[in-house]
């Protein structure tokens, strides 16, 4: 059975599960699991794992425009682990974002597992449901260093790529591993979208830009139509990307653990912009008809598949 | 470091992790994370791990006096679990137990990982902080029968023991198996406790009675003295335990995942088995001089250490 067809059984039996948190009255609710050699390896210093678990669910609750308020961990740890080390991480990091840590269970296991539910409050939570026909789609930011970042890992380099790479490379190359290990959920974003009435849906890019994207459009009942060429890339990845044999587009379209955030608006991408102070950059536009498109041709979900 | 050492530094880090959930507001939010080969074995139907594992989450908002609300599982899944099979059974457990499940999060995994936080509402939350001396002491029903039936399934026993075993035997061994792989949080009993005014702290026994006496000392910064004839066993656990070869005292004293209340009140026995209409067991007395005695001699804790 994929992923899919998984989901598709389990939204029967759990009809309240569909959105990136449960909205429980003020209350959002999110929960993620982060497994090792699934989502991150030892290569990567482990306060890394520990700050990017905590990303994941922070990022989940950006998406629903909610201020983040408490959380609770989960750690499997096996005897390699130093867990005082990966939870003073997690309480710094937890500290960054304003959240507060109230409770936590620890088991022991042969791989590490973090498994964190954060919980937040929003008045209007934005929903992945609320796009309508004529409404801009939104990125928050550049994408693709998530996905880049990822197959340097795989090569195994680490936050030091290799010394003789041309000058340049090396460069792009440290900045979007870091990227990867270490994404920056879009916390004051989503709350400054969740203040604006002229914000539609919302979801933020886990899984890439055209699984999020079907999400979105599925849940909404619409379509989309977005341009390639208004698809901010990540800095310096069309030019260096190409250069260290990384599929530009592929990343890009398809990168995921983004943690940037997708959404819908009605506003004109200058006026959004200056309502909440920072760029903002629309794709293209919710229409109608049903299914992507890009450039005019079909597009179909090809992100990362968490299950896979 | 021991598993208390590591507790001590987490405690540091995280001043707000005491009880056996956080108290926010009106709400309680607990989290479990339940491991394969460490809290569950496949040698059990899969359905018992799902409802043990939200059996763990009900028992530690019972503690708290609270009513279950909502729960969010974050489930890792090896190839060899039938993932839709355990979330239906997972989904049965909260249907008997009226918690609703609205998030989740599916995660590839080497062994079944079960991570869920559970959110109640209490309007007075039970504590374990609040046992003066001269409190009564209660347990909310017979103890052993979990740390039995570990013992036995140990010896690769099943839910149908071996039928060569005398009438009897076999009976308790079932029985406390049974108990084992799936215990029944005290959801109704909490709320009841949390009704009356009397009712000074509470904890779950999930460590082991001795374990967690301590605790609910050293949070309230009491002593005990109980008394072993006053501790109520499971039936027939005193006289087919020990001819099954199972060490009675310690199951009953030490024994973990009991999920039984552990508490103090002010009432007389029959009084607080009166208020709440099913028996309780009041078992000693909360005393100013710290420590714990059983029968007068000093008592230290010796339960199940989740992480040892």
């Amino acid at each position: 059975m994929s992923e899919n067809e998984i989901i598709a059984r389990l939204s029967r039996l759990f009809p309240r599960i569909g959105d990136d948190a449960a909205v429980l009255d003020d209350l959002v609710i999110t929960t993620d699991m982060l497994v090792e050699d699934v989502d991150f390896t030892r290569a990567i210093p482990i306060e890394f794992a520990a700050r990017k678990s905590l990303a994941a669910n922070l990022s989940d609750l950006a998406a629903m425009g909610a201020t983040p308020a408490y959380a609770v961990v989960a750690l499997g740890a096996p005897p390699y682990l130093d867990v005082e080390a990966f939870m003073s991480a997690m309480a710094a990091a937890a500290r960054d974002h304003k959240i507060e840590i109230v409770g936590g269970d620890l088991s022991r296991a042969e791989k590490i597992i973090v498994s964190i539910t954060a919980v937040g409050r929003a008045k209007r939570p934005l929903l992945r449901s609320g796009a309508r026909a004529g409404d801009r789609i939104y990125v928050s930011r550049p994408l693709g260093a998530a996905r880049a970042g990822l197959e340097l890992l795989k090569r195994g380099w680490s936050l030091e790529p290799p010394p003789d790479l041309p000058y340049g490379q090396r460069e792009f190359a440290a900045a979007v591993i870091r990227r990867h290990i270490d994404p920056e959920p879009e916390v004051a974003l989503g709350i400054a979208l969740a203040s604006i009435a002229e914000v539609t849906a919302c979801i933020d890019i886990s899984d890439g830009l055209s699984t999020d994207l079907n999400h979105l459009c599925e849940a909404s009942g619409v379509g989309a139509e977005i341009e390639r060429e208004r698809i901010p890339a990540f800095p310096d990845l069309r030019s260096a990307g190409p250069l260290l044999g990384i599929d530009v587009r592929n990343a890009v379209l398809h990168g995921g653990e983004e943690f940037a955030l997708l959404f819908t608006a009605s506003l004109r991408e200058s006026e959004l912009s200056a309502r909440v102070g920072r760029p903002v950059y629309a794709i293209g536009r919710v229409v109608k008809e049903k299914g992507m498109r890009l450039d005019g041709e079909s597009l179909l979900p090809g992100g990362f598949d968490h299950f896979a």
